[in-house]
């Protein structure tokens, strides 16, 4: 005698949605659980960050950038609808309303579950402005996305290309379209790219990417996207100017997309994300489960929530949640906000709090700035890379790092991201037992250059 | 009315009594603090560790590789000595003789002391066996066997090199020699090459030695270092075998060269290396400290002490007994055993222990192996590496970490290093927030992979 399968149903195709899916398809079988996951558009399990790299012609895609395609899903016992959008989460009823977006298709129908995981993802924020969705636009978050900009570059010469945006997507493009060969413009409404840093870290992402030929306006406030007889972008404008463009590229970052969450009355925060606890429950909720770029996580470092869209993170939240609603336990944590990214040969982390971030929660703090190279100066290429370093003061605790530099530096991060974890003095971190030869660092690592210098001040500012 | 100034004794001119000598100088001034800093060669504060990039011809030497020359540090106030040779130390009568080696010098002198600083290295093993001192034969230790290995390679042409002993020296100076143009045979005593690795991870070490041309033979035993009638070395012999050999390369590490030390009574451990407390004051005495390759060093994962000669640790440890004696407050808690090397493009590191020091020390564990790639797989020059991890059972902790691999392996082995060092487990490890885009991890970090797999072979064993 068997009892019945339940049910774990799947809003959304990609990491967070189909990893919780593969992960409790291993620990429970068919008879146990059935699972069916509904995905909007027609890949599942696509790397959306390997698109600036496809754009750039470094890597294949679309099919290199899906880890899983549906049928290997369906292949492991796994009901995959694509093309199919839940447009409504019935919480009293237990149930989802799936829409077949093929007009030949089932149309509308309700399916019951046991299980809920939301795994909605994030929709790139678009100003709204005249000549926004004018042919020549482009969004770069879905495989779709990608494949419509490399149309667009390859049906006619793409001599101007404008980025609006100098967040993570944005910069990465801007690589991307350097190596097809475009002029490229960045601009950004902040006073220096990369938001994710200092402003002092920011200025010097700028004169790298300078040195690399891409233009970066700061303080540029875009106001319209100017088209021409034919309809296709021609510029773009802000308050101050306007820059030929061929072709635009939105890198304005992405908003979680909780629509139909907030519709059925799930909790958000303060970004928009779901909330959820440590198991990756949504809050208040036994059986309704979130991941991925649609949840708020907590940020270990201030005790507050962040929306941090990054395909590891989605990746992690869907081990949990497969576990847990397999059977088993596990949990997320939660995060210390780091992050790298690379333009040509610059490569920027952080981790942790910026100054602004650290000071809007009440902490107080020393910030240390210091110059060093990735190898032992002697050694061949040893390149230089600026670390920076906040401390608590008086416990001297690791608040954040930023680093700017080149071949070498950007990975060095994860050093503070686990002394942050584990909630690390600087002064404890001097002592680091880090890997030292002459080809992969001085014989003091730059980070530990950089918590010398922090404990030095967290220890002068203690005398005053 | 100001007091006598103290003085400061320091015996080794290199990394730890240098980094010591300068630390305390910041903070004391001279009329506080008398410095006076003995040093047998012509050289102070120079970097061993580039030797084999020297030789490569990566590096010009010596002068690249010393970072502050006696005269710099006499211009900073520290009285340098250089070729003499401290031969005596009265603890009773806190006092050093030092005899100078210039024949046409003072001789020998009685120097008073307030601190002691013992900073005397260490010592490459050479064996005793016939023809070990032959022209050809060299170690790798200091700037003057440098030196006198690229005479003899400049000399006249080597066909044909025997590097004895397959640790990080020897497989450092193959590199080296096949950069020069010879063939390299690596002879190693044990069963494999890395005897710093477990023997299934040495045997992916010599898999990739074998791939860039180098020979490595294992178990060994060289008897005799062969001579021709010019006197010159011509082979080496093993028990089986005799390797031709125009030149000969000692790789067999190297002993605390405590002999100054021990005949004062000074305590040493297991290794031969000078025991300290904390603070690196030698044990049971208030103003004799020590520091650099001649001590031992409290191993913070198996709660012993070992021998680990490092540049790294060396400067730490000077930091340490320079801010004590100048009236600071510093300690060096102790190390992991981090260590990382590379030979032509792959990378090998460790931290923690290794399976037969993990059991050595009666720790209970699960070991697996992972194979992971240094990027995204799409990306390119996503290069393979492996990663071995061990975690105590029951309690999960961490216990060590291997990693081998290209490009982008060896660094990723300080992620382990800090979680070492906090005490994390291999399942709180799963959920690390490590820098996650293409061009620098899979979504999934090679060392997050290991962790996973240990976390959950910890579960599974726990079931039994």
């Amino acid at each position: 005698m068997t009892a019945a399968a339940r049910r774990m149903v799947v809003i959304g195709g990609d990491a967070a949605g189909m990893s919780a899916a593969s992960r409790a398809r291993r620990l429970k079988s068919r008879g146990e659980l059935e699972i069916l996951a509904f995905e909007r558009g027609p890949f599942t399990s696509y790397s959306a960050c390997g698109i600036p790299y496809w754009v750039g012609g470094l890597v294949n895609g679309p099919d290199e950038l899906v880890a899983r395609t549906p049928e290997t899903h369906r292949g492991r016992g796994i009901d995959v609808r694509t093309h199919t959008e839940v447009v409504e989460i019935d919480l009293a009823g237990q149930r989802v309303l799936a829409r077949d977006l093929d007009p030949h298709g089932e149309g509308e129908r309700w399916y019951g579950f046991d299980d809920l995981v939301i795994a909605t993802g994030a929709r790139p924020r678009r100003p709204g402005m005249p000549g926004i969705d004018a042919p020549g636009v482009h969004g770069v978050q879905t495989l779709d996305d990608g494949r419509a900009l490399l149309e667009s570059l390859e049906a006619a010469p793409v001599e101007r290309a404008v980025v609006i945006g100098a967040g993570y997507i944005g910069v990465e493009m801007a690589e991307a379209l350097i190596q097809r060969g475009s002029r490229v413009t960045v601009l950004e409404r902040g006073d220096q790219p990369m938001s994710t840093l200092d402003p002092d870290m920011g200025r010097l992402v700028r004169d790298a990417m300078s040195g690399l030929g891409i233009d970066t306006v700061t303080g540029a406030e875009v106001t319209e996207v100017v088209t021409g007889e034919d309809g296709r972008v021609r510029a773009v404008a802000t308050k101050m100017s306007e820059y030929p463009a061929d072709l635009v590229i939105l890198g304005l970052g992405v908003a979680p997309e909780t629509g139909l969450a907030q519709q059925a009355g799930l909790p958000v925060g303060d970004y928009g994300g779901l909330l959820t606890d440590q198991a990756m429950r949504v809050r208040g909720y036994d059986n309704i489960w979130a991941g991925g770029d649609c949840v708020e996580v907590l940020d270990l470092v201030s005790g507050r929530t962040r929306h941090i869209p990054l395909g590891t993170h989605a990746n992690k939240h869907g081990q949990v949640i497969g576990s847990n609603v397999g059977g088993g336990y596990a949990t997320f944590p939660g995060v210390v906000g780091t992050a790298v990214s690379k333009v040509c040969d610059l490569e920027i982390a952080r981790t942790g709090l910026l100054e602004a971030e650290a000071a809007a929660v009440g902490f107080q703090f020393e910030a240390v700035t210091i110059e060093a190279t990735s190898r032992a100066g002697y050694y061949p290429e040893a390149r230089p890379m600026t670390v920076k370093m906040l401390a608590e003061r008086r416990t001297g605790r690791l608040l954040g790092t930023q680093i700017v530099g080149r071949e070498g530096a950007g990975k060095r991060v994860d050093v503070a991201a686990v002394a942050l974890t584990a909630g690390m003095t600087v002064e404890r971190m001097t002592a680091l037992d880090l890997g030292y030869a002459p080809p992969f660092s001085p014989v003091w690592d730059p980070v530990l250059v950089a918590a010398r210098k922090a404990a030095a001040t967290v220890r002068a500012a203690e005398r005053h």
